[in-house]
């Protein structure tokens, strides 16, 4: 049988990529023509010009999001640069239509530096009514996306962080409710450090998580440690209470939680005997994980998730960033704010009900339609709380 | 009847604009998923990455132009800014849809600075095969196009110069052929030496054209002027050999051609009137031209053409953009250059045959579907020949 990247290589060069520009009025008469553009697309713009909130009733903005990438962290691909990230960003440009009907348009971007980055985002604003930052390296891209938040007047989110944040919440809050621990007792260890990571754990902690050790390629995080950049040194002051030092295997002792967004097969069933019981495993490096389901349950998991689809309770960001987008949206909110993401997260974790939880159902598959409707109205009542 | 003002402004609001996005691959399944997004769609990123010119195999680039707008010069409306100008980025984007099935997508730039407009391209050219500059204010679009043409390898067009200026010469040839005058003896006057009439002077002299003078709201341009910017004075040099001073009616006298991209109604039948025989007046000033077709007549003009779709003789830039982008793009050329311009403008003459040709009927219909095909195909050969 042919692979998957075969099969993909051969999609791609059938239709030459993925996106289409589509017309949503017809323009085969003279009339037509004169209302769709002049002269009587004068009117529109007259009324934009003299109210520019009108953009949103008179053009396409409401429902139009850039995915921004500048090709520096591609996938598992690294800095391939912006070129090569196009795939990727017409990806998920057409999963935003498929799974929320919003229009996104990829917005690959030939500079790394991010003031530049920063710069042009800002002058594409006026033709989006939200942006999506997709695979931009830390640490540029918590600088990127905190200036964006703070400059626009449109939502801004860093799906790497924050959607990644939000659905692997939702998977935890199950998981928990199964094994019938509390999040504010249970003992975390994750390990990457980088932007999915330090995401992963502030949204933890801003829902009630209070026990997290994170784990670096050099080892656990903790204050005073030399190598740790800044938004590692944050990170240190705010997890390991314990001031733990160490590798992996000695952050993974006695812990109720292992997520892991880092590299393949870095952690044997011998490490998660270690953890208590009940464990809970999270390996979510792809496309091979830190542990395969089956390993990780020999050594005592109960609860193993994936980022792949082939095994059960897949973690994946197409079950956040529709509903997190048209929700925002449709709220026209300026901003996608910590209660936002929550909601999201609780929204997600809902939809699996008591009578459904089980060890291999912890999160809706991909395809649930529930999903992207129950997450739009968890985030716009969050936004309109505001 | 409901003016065509207000039918636009509800079809605007109807719609929330006019463009949408459109997957070209269906996303229902995981097997999709997997193919259309990760972790199939790795490999054509690996392929661009070895070799970057497989964007154009693996990625909808070829097929995407960007309308880029900074808003400061948009149809009469003037500097109404980036938001304002939205519908009219939009309507052109579908227009290149409809006409040429190309994918143009808005961008509406929250910049007026000419070399952040630069930059801010440049940083975006990785996504598109072309850029089409739109309703950018003279002097700034020379600049901005003539950079953009040196440091991008995709083509760069600003059409309100050149579109205009390659379906004027259309006009023009056909207009000449009607009442047998030759293009290099014929008495021109260009009124507005803005954008638009620069480019027209151009390019008629590049077809052959020699006698033309080009008249703005201060007077003829003539080498000596004071008033006149550093694009009218290099035109100064060009034209007006004979060194006329004065205004429109002095230089309207004894001409055979006048070409109107200004103001309405300041043109009268008596200043028509002092032209030569069979003489030809392009009054394009939009909605209101500068001599009505009706007192052109009078005046004694043969052959009358206007912007407006209500008279004969349209002339309208959906006559070339299409087809010039279509060409371009197939042909993948790095730019559009003078060869091509002109192979798009007598393309376009060519289509109406001498049988055809008539004082109402000097150039194609906007919907006659053979336009883009066959300037397309001239533009192509012209590209291919370079």
């Amino acid at each position: 049988m042919e692979d998957v990247y075969e099969s993909s290589r051969k999609l791609h060069e059938e239709h030459h990529g993925k996106l289409a520009i589509q017309s949503k009025v017809k323009v085969e008469t003279m009339q037509d023509l004169s209302l769709a553009y002049t002269p009587g697309v004068a009117q529109p713009c007259r009324e934009i010009h003299k109210n520019e909130d009108e953009i949103y009733r008179y053009s396409a903005k409401g429902n139009l999001v850039a995915v921004v990438s500048d090709g520096s962290a591609v996938l598992g691909l690294g800095n391939i640069g912006p070129k090569a990230a196009m795939p990727v960003m017409e990806g998920k440009a057409i999963l935003f239509k498929e799974f929320a009907d919003i229009d996104a348009f990829p917005i690959c971007l030939d500079t790394q530096d991010s003031e530049e980055i920063i710069k042009t985002v800002k002058y594409l604003a006026p033709t989006f009514g939200g942006i999506n930052l997709e695979d931009i390296s830390a640490p540029r891209c918590f600088e990127i996306e905190q200036r964006l938040r703070k400059e626009l007047d449109i939502p801004v989110f860093h799906d790497d962080q924050h959607g990644t944040a939000i659905v692997v919440s939702a998977g935890i809050l199950n998981a928990l409710r199964l094994v019938k621990k509390d999040l504010s007792t249970a003992r975390f260890v994750i390990n990457g450090a980088g932007s999915a990571g330090i995401s992963i754990a502030t949204l933890l902690m801003e829902i009630g998580a209070a026990n997290i050790v994170m784990v670096d390629r050099q080892g656990i995080l903790c204050e005073g440690e030399e190598w740790m950049n800044e938004a590692q040194k944050k990170m240190a002051e705010k997890t390991n209470q314990e001031h733990l030092h160490g590798d992996l295997a000695t952050a993974m002792k006695d812990r109720d939680v292992f997520i892991g967004v880092s590299a393949p097969n870095i952690v044997t069933a011998d490490m998660v005997a270690t953890m208590h019981a009940d464990a809970i495993v999270f390996a979510m490096a792809n496309p091979v994980p830190e542990i395969m389901p089956e390993e990780a349950k020999k050594g005592g998991a109960r609860i193993v998730a994936t980022g792949r689809s082939d095994f059960p309770n897949q973690i994946n960001n197409v079950l956040v960033f529709p509903g997190i987008f048209r929700g925002a949206l449709d709220a026209r909110a300026d901003d996608i704010t910590e209660e936002m993401k929550i909601a999201a997260a609780k929204a997600i974790a809902s939809i699996v009900t008591d009578e459904e939880l089980n060890e291999d159902y912890i999160i809706p598959n991909a395809f649930n339609k529930k999903v992207v409707q129950v997450v739009a109205k968890a985030v716009m009542d969050a936004a309109e709380k505001k």
